[in-house]
């Protein structure tokens, strides 16, 4: 399999569902009459990321991730989101980032050595170890956190919202 | 890439590592006098999956995927579990059929067309899209989410038992 077809259209989906989650939060919040930074700032334990926190980090995971593999460089976002509205424009201007891919800008990917701010001077992960085990994991584990963080608020979503559509043939 | 280095290795990786959440989520419950029965019926929200539920869908999940990926049957098992313990052997069942497969099993895996129980007759996923679309994303839905619920309840756990030791090369 191709690292493009691995990642980049299903980071676009995986955003744009995570973005949906955001429009069903403020609908509850709104209906709930709970101000929407409580849910913002919702964690689902003391020493936890708050929810906003996992969506900027989401958003870092899907640009870092076609970014190193393809060696292409990103904007830097400051972290400085503190309402849906600027958090709905993270995800879009991330999108917009991995919309600029295309299937060449993978072809060299394997040969890679993906270095991570917290490693030693030298050190790397091969390109394939650090999507399958550094890079896929750690982007489902911000986006399912915020999507359990929200569930346990009261926000109304389903397996459905989490995969989105699937191209089901017959 | 090859399906092959894509799941399995990392599924028997991930299996483990969630094997280790269990042993600390018994050790805690000990030393916090809370009964495991409270730990392991933990949910988010009341219309979500038990802890105990989250992680046998997770063995599910790698299970299948592998399965219907290589088109090799694997065993049923009855979702009987109570204990630690026996959540424990499940895992250690699951793993144990993974280690059966080789990158061989999974030569022809990319013409596959995978059919899920919920879809109507004759409709599938071709193998790639089941792969990146549905299985991987809802293998770590449930993994994160067994977390988060452990995490909830004040298991001591962290990103590095999330992601399990790297291949760091220098």
């Amino acid at each position: 399999m191709h690292i493009y077809d691995l990642t980049v259209p299903q980071l676009i989906k995986t955003l744009r569902n995570l973005d949906a989650w955001l429009v069903r939060a403020g609908a509850h919040a709104e209906s709930a009459q709970v101000p929407v930074e409580t849910l913002l700032q919702a964690r689902l334990a003391p020493d936890q990321y708050m929810l906003v926190r996992q969506i900027q980090v989401a958003c870092d995971n899907a640009k870092y991730m076609a970014g190193r593999l393809a060696g292409k460089e990103w904007d830097s976002h400051p972290d400085t989101e503190t309402t849906i509205e600027q958090l709905r424009g993270r995800i879009a201007s991330v999108i917009g980032y991995l919309e600029t891919f295309s299937p060449e800008d993978f072809e060299t990917s394997h040969e890679r050595r993906i270095t991570l701010p917290w490693m030693e001077p030298g050190a790397f992960l091969p390109a394939h170890d650090y999507l399958v085990q550094f890079a896929l994991p750690n982007f489902y584990f911000h986006v399912v956190t915020a999507y359990a963080i929200l569930r346990s608020r009261g926000v109304q979503l389903g397996k459905n919202d989490y995969l989105g559509s699937l191209p089901v043939t017959s």
